[in-house]
């Protein structure tokens, strides 16, 4: 219609739902097929996809290095499924709703998800599941459309989205129309939005598809996702469970090398644009085995009696793990991390730097509380920098700032931004704890709130204004009265849902950053907020 | 000295230290022993008693009811041991800080505590405890003082606090020189303070000891403390495994004589004076059975297959339990709960009025995020009032309003207040929520924070004035903007708290509520809050 002359560009930009974008972008069931569901899920993230039925991490991994496609199933997964949902097509769980592991995870990969099918039965011991009747085992074919939660039994043809197909290169632009509109349209709202995008990315590969997006820059890489991969999670649980400063040391030492070129690879993915790194953040439970089985493995491959592992996994066991020994409560109590974390960054910086990229790191402190917490790991932060800089003779400028994830830290924005120069808002945990609501837990009686209007939306989806809106509104004021260049981002989930990216314009952040896959609805959503504003 | 006309009552009232009245409540072992400490915990709970060790709440129970003094030894306790609490003259516990649930549960008792006494180690299965090489065996007699946490084997005679002697009424004030003075100065001090002083109490005996201390009310009763004792523990899991309304109904049935005689209990002691009773509050999870052979004798109590009973418990289990179904969720998900305690309250309300008794019932709805959820919860109230009150032919005034123990609740006051009638600040989870800081967990690191400045106090036993203290600030300001007569006050551990007591008053509160033991404290330090105002 603009080259028609029908209506110009602000029009053409308005129009345009900035949800609807999500469509463009993964690939849908070819609409002529005629086939009738197994079962109906929740359309947890978009896409779909086929693949044959796995029922562990391990086996997806294995399956898919051999070069097939798989779907893993799950009853509900964990972090320790993270390296078989990065190899499936698409997760398929039994269990959990629109805020569950499988759910977040997938959507941060911008990967087909059905999640909390109730009707789906798995067998693990069979590695089958049954479904109203029907078995399906290992091996067989499924195709899942995570955009409307239906789950099919074979292999269903389905059509790649135009848009990937360009951005990922396997397309010449000259040939998709509908990829022209749509990077038509989002110039048209870039020219008009204040508000840059950025992406949460925790992998090189991640970074250059947000890029590929429009990406501005990396608003979140949790570091913790490197620690999974493959031998990583080794060397990882060898520091946990080491007593001493010295045995952490050592194990910190095998993870350096691969920290560093993750980051490496992020920074060149990222030439040019601000990454923002955030350190260790989860409670050190999560990276240790839960099985008997994985623990008399991990107690042979670390020479320890497993009497005395299980001690250590017991000891560090959490009543509230969300509320527990995490973020820089960690860096704190154990300041090797935080230097080891540091050190990889700032020598994956200069690395990069010596190759001609553009490197623009920012250091983020989470789970801050009081600036005294910020000031004991900036000091770590600046001390090994210093070491490192001297030592290869370079110098790099980079920022340390901290997520206000926890109310307190929102509450003190004054004291903190005497000493963080950005504030990013990790909203995932700040709803959790401002709302005193469980993400792993809310499933029981959440949506029966969202259904009788007690409230209005799933507030880990669309941002709570009055509520956790009113501490970001605290933070960003009284932070910028002492900082007035403070550099303010979100980085929660709803730095990809449009009210909340029209909340965080109206309140003059810098960015919003979201999953990869959710950048385009950003900036057409950031260009709605300029437009209404 | 004010007799002898040295100063006057003001200057007495503002020398003595609040804290320092503390002495003149507990009893302590008689300074003219000579005797080693078989070792040292964490003084948790002032006071010194004697009694044979036991080490199970249900042994604990049958020796005291027996006529024995005993003293309850867990490795650390847990909701479950509530009752043998409740029959111990005295706790220890090998772990736990200060604020553990021993710690805690004793200082509300007014029961000597040592926690966390490190060198214990505990053998449940010899029924003994072993220390340095010394075994002390079950029936072995035990003395602590909670002042100092000091541990003796033996039966040392202690001293009893005169002052208790006189307020229990086995002494009379006449031959109480102490008392005298005790007394003649929280008089002085009643004149100048300000803030009422309440107590938290749970049961008819906590109330009249807080009264016999001057507590001008009931600031918190607990009705989940009701629910561990005796037989009424069964009733109670009989409703939470009810998979349907019906059964849940029949058991709360059960449950309904036994509240409304505690509540009638409480208004009898509390005759004249407002009384605050908190819903049902924490998550169902926690009345349930843990340990194998409990959970058998469960199952065959309530009939049920035990496969399913215990798929019942899993399915309750909670990630952050802190964060998870409880508070006013329960009574949304189940508001026939909600209509037994309201049923319960009313009901007990009445049966005292008919014997003369001045009844001011407080209702308050805990863990309200929304003011939909409350508005949700007042309206069950409301309708079994009206058919309670219409039923007995009665009328009875009684005030419906709501624990500020979540961020979002402070910062939506505005809204809330519209409906509420009081704000009453849970402090306590306020503080766990505004600070993501697990009062469970925090154990871990929060002692090494205070040792190093990061913090200056712990939080759970002074307030946190800038982050909680400004949630407050807002919640009063805007809850009073909207409702000029919102009664406001503070309930969390904090209440009994000099320090905390000044900010309160600085902030215009009306009432402080604190453990009974602790009400002489808060009454001192109110009156210097207001000297010092």
């Amino acid at each position: 219609m603009v080259s028609e002359g029908l209506i110009d560009k602000i029009e053409a930009v308005r129009r345009v739902p900035a949800g609807q974008l999500d469509q463009l972008l993964h690939p849908i069931i070819d609409p002529s097929i005629r086939a009738t569901p197994l079962c109906l899920g929740l359309p947890a993230s978009p896409g779909a996809a086929s693949g044959r039925a796995v029922f562990d991490p391990d086996t997806a991994e294995q399956r898919a290095h051999a070069g097939e496609s798989v779907i893993l199933v799950r009853d509900e997964t964990t972090p320790e499924d993270f390296h078989g949902i990065v190899a499936a097509r698409a997760v398929l769980t039994a269990r959990g709703g629109m805020t569950s592991h499988a759910a977040v995870v997938a959507r941060g990969m911008g990967k087909c998800a059905v999640v909390g099918c109730k009707e789906l039965e798995v067998d693990l011991e069979h590695r089958s599941f049954n479904v109203n009747g029907t078995v399906v085992a290992e091996g067989d074919w499924l195709t899942l459309d995570g955009a409307t939660g239906r789950v099919f039994a074979g292999d269903l043809s389905t059509i790649p989205s135009e848009v990937v197909r360009v951005t990922s290169g396997t397309m010449s632009p000259s040939q998709a129309p509908l990829y022209q509109s749509y990077s038509e349209l989002l110039g048209w709202a870039d020219e008009v939005r204040r508000l840059r995008v950025r992406a949460n990315a925790d992998t090189p590969r991640d970074a250059r598809i947000a890029r590929s997006f429009g990406a501005e820059g990396i608003g979140l890489c949790r570091t913790e996702h490197m620690f999974f991969e493959g031998d990583r999670i080794t060397a990882m649980r060898e520091m946990i469970v080491a007593r001493e400063e010295g045995g952490r040391r050592r194990a910190l030492n095998k993870l350096l090398p691969m920290q560093r070129a993750d980051f490496e690879g992020i920074f060149e993915a990222m030439d040019g644009l601000p990454v923002t790194i955030r350190l260790l953040d989860p409670p050190l439970h999560e990276f240790l085995p839960h099985g008997g089985e994985e623990t008399k493995l991990l107690a042979r491959t670390l020479d320890i009696p497993r009497a005395d592992l299980n001690r250590i996994i017991e000891s560090l066991r959490e009543t509230n793990p969300m509320l527990g020994h995490r973020g820089c409560r960690l860096g704190i109590s154990y300041p090797e991390i935080t230097e080891m974390q540091g050190r990889a960054i700032l020598e994956a910086a200069v690395r990069a730097m010596r190759r001609g990229i553009v490197v623009k790191p920012e250091i983020m402190i989470p789970l801050v509380s009081t600036v005294k917490e910020f000031d004991n790991q900036r000091a770590v932060i600046e001390d090994v920098a210093n070491r490192v800089l001297g030592g290869m003779g370079e110098k790099i400028s980079y920022l340390i700032g901290t997520m206000i994830e926890l109310p307190r830290a929102a509450l003190t924005a004054a004291q903190i931004a005497q000493s963080a120069e950005f504030f990013s808002f990790g909203t995932n945990d700040l709803t959790q704890t401002t709302l005193g609501l469980s993400r792993d837990d809310a499933g029981r009686f959440l949506p029966s709130y969202i259904e009788r209007g007690i409230l209005a939306d799933d507030p880990f989806q669309v941002l709570d204004t009055e509520g956790v809106g009113r501490l970001v509104r605290i933070a960003v004021e009284d932070g910028r009265r002492v900082r007035p260049k403070l550099k303010v981002g979100i980085c929660g989930e709803h730095g990809g849902e449009p009210r909340s990216i029209s909340f965080c314009h109206s309140l003059g952040l810098d960015y919003v950053s979201c999953s990869p896959f959710r950048v385009p609805i950003a900036r057409l959503a950031a260009a709605h907020a300029a437009l209404n504003a």
